[in-house]
């Protein structure tokens, strides 16, 4: 076991959390803006200076690797995204790549070698604010997106996802996917959930992540005159819409002990305070670590929604965009994981993370798993996320120590 | 008694049903637009052959004065208006400004004098989609809005009212008030609800209007990720929103055998997928024809509020918007047109608007009263609008006889 330096993952963070900081501490930086080139510009400076050999692929994936001593043997990935949601916290993310990033600078600073070659990864736009998805650049170098589709992609400004990236200077000219065989991939990340504070935990072992369901629901009712049309005559969408809302609020204690169910998107026309609303679409998500309980709250929340239409007496269509099976990370991972917590005398916690992540697509081109550091009461994706140095330093230690053991095995 | 000409009344709707029409048989012929001058320019033509002394005010209300045979008598005013909804149909207002045309058109090929003289109108801007609020012209015109504040006013395109009035070529020279006294104001409407549909009748005789409450409430919660957050740890503005919908879809019930309550406004914010919703605001609006219900339905429906925000953890803020007293039409008015529909053998209902009218600011300078037209199934604001032309006929002859009887009275 070795100890990495708290002072500089601390200093390390601090300044990239300068790189489109916001006036109330959070982080405004959007994959492939100009905040992004900046943090992306520092954040290669930095490799470079740890004696890295960098590289960057055709979807702006940034890479940087240090030979082991084994020539023949597999490489082990490590990293996170440096990109952060419209008004994001400055751990979300960027606590991955940068302890990736320490990991090595105490390597360098400890003359340790590893008998594996490790590559430190900062994946392209995973938080799918401006760009969709989420997760593109590690979904596209594991193969589960097509490199043109996702090149030609535009945010609402009508901007295109391959001019942005070439604006930025970051559409490298090697192939976007592996070039070899990886003995294991590791991420660290906030938990962005109240589990490991609510344990008392010093660092969260992540064991998979949830499935889930996501869709969309239209009701379509009649959009008659808000005063002269009595209560009995009324097909109103929103009253419909209402209803799947609080349904939505409901299934999950029907459903498990970790599903969560909600309503984050809907949109209604006319909108007119004066007349009654005449057809809403409202989205829906529901995630779970069983893929039964996902299959169960789909069927649950779309019977629901033809028996609230047959009230109301409205129509309803209804799609389901999104189906992800959950994941379990691989057992190796994992123990490297829990191995580093326990020798380390850090409490850990094993959990399911509740969010998607890159390790999501990792999965499927080798074996992976997580670290959790500790989120203040559980927020994220908002300036409040919070992550004390204590806990940031605690996390970064068990995923060195757990980088260290997978590199040399 | 006297018959008007069903022929040139069905011809007259034709024709200004085809100024502004789409294409699926409605209208969008918003005010002070293209659509607004062309049949404005009409409108003024026919004004003109029917031998009326036309003139249009500072605010673009349109007037057309027939004199009676006694100098000293007050004039009646019969009018509506001519502006449509976004998509809306060929009836609403339009019917009750040719019906006074017709009216007047009906007295000339029968030479029939009035002791009184007789002035029809034209108001501006009553639907209120393009500039706010509804009922604008005859709001001024009363003097219940100042002039000014109405003249600067702009829509969502940022175009001024004032200057818009001056590009259609309605700013007219002369004052936007009575310059005299009047002995009562009529206007005909399409019903825009069922009753008279589901009575069976074959005309509205219309005693007065609902009063109304509308107001807005802001639901504040937690914007946390879906995925990670558990159920127990949200705060979900929401869960909130739909909450209060369904009371409002309730509460009417629970209040009198007329009231309505419609939630038509939602805005959600920040409306993602992803995102439980941290911000959401909603409209109410609440009508019946007893001013203490009304008041209930304000008590009610923010109780009700303060209850929901706490038991999902938000905050909540709540202003009423507008409280509008119901309107009682004057007893001279409606027997009038009681009386009119009962000479002619007319099966009538009496009944109380759901909807404002330009009638219910004229209230408070003359007595007024309205005559309501079959609405099939009650569909308004929707080119599904639909008045057959024998209940065209048969309001719009019960409304000029109505008004000769007032203006020989």
């Amino acid at each position: 076991m070795f100890n990495i330096s708290r002072n500089r993952l601390v200093d390390l963070m601090r300044e990239q959390g300068e790189i489109g900081a916001t006036s109330d501490g959070g982080l405004y930086r959007l994959a492939l803006s100009d905040e992004d080139r900046e943090v992306r510009d520092w954040f290669n400076e930095r490799m470079i200076e740890a004696g890295l050999e960098t590289r960057v692929d055709e979807f702006g994936n940034m890479f940087g690797r240090r030979e082991g001593h084994d020539p023949d043997a597999k490489p082990i990935l490590l990293g996170s995204h440096l990109d952060s949601q419209p008004n994001g916290g400055i751990y979300d993310g960027a606590l991955g790549v940068i302890s990736a990033l320490e990991f090595i600078l105490s390597l360098e600073e400890n003359d340790l070698e590893t008998k594996r070659p490790v590559e430190i990864v900062n994946w392209t736009n995973e938080e799918g604010s401006r760009f969709q998805p989420a997760m593109q650049g590690s979904g596209v170098w594991v193969g589960a997106h097509d490199i043109e589709t996702e090149l030609a992609k535009t945010d609402t400004d009508g901007n295109l996802f391959e001019e942005e990236l070439d604006r930025i200077g970051y559409n490298g000219n090697i192939a976007a996917e592996p070039k070899e065989d990886y003995e294991g991939y590791l991420e660290l990340h906030v938990e962005q959930g109240p589990y490991l504070e609510g344990s008392g935990a010093d660092v969260g072992v992540v064991t998979g992540i949830v499935g889930f369901s996501w869709g969309e629901m239209t009701f379509t009712g009649q959009p008659d005159h808000s005063g002269s049309t009595p209560m009995d005559y009324r097909s109103d969408a929103l009253v419909a819409a209402a209803d799947i809302i609080t349904q939505v609020r409901r299934l999950p204690g029907t459903l498990g002990e970790r599903t969560v169910g909600t309503v984050g998107y809907i949109e209604t026309k006319p909108n007119s305070v004066n007349i009654i609303p005449g057809e809403v679409t409202v989205s829906w998500g529901f995630r779970d670590p069983s893929d039964e309980t996902v299959q169960n709250s789909y069927i649950k929340v779309t019977n629901e929604a033809e028996h609230i239409a047959d009230r109301e007496g409205v129509d309803v269509e209804y799609e389901e965009t999104m189906r992800a099976p959950s994941v379990n990370f691989a057992e190796p991972c994992i123990d490297a994981v829990q191995t580093a917590a326990d020798k380390l005398e850090y409490d850990s916690e094993r959990l399911i993370s509740g969010a998607g992540h890159d390790a999501t697509h990792l999965t499927s081109v080798t074996d992976s798993s997580m670290v959790f550091a500790v989120s203040r009461e559980g927020k994220s994706h908002s300036p409040e996320e919070h992550t004390s140095w204590d806990d940031c330093y605690k996390a970064a230690n068990t995923f060195a120590n757990a980088a260290f053991e997978l590199a040399n095995k």
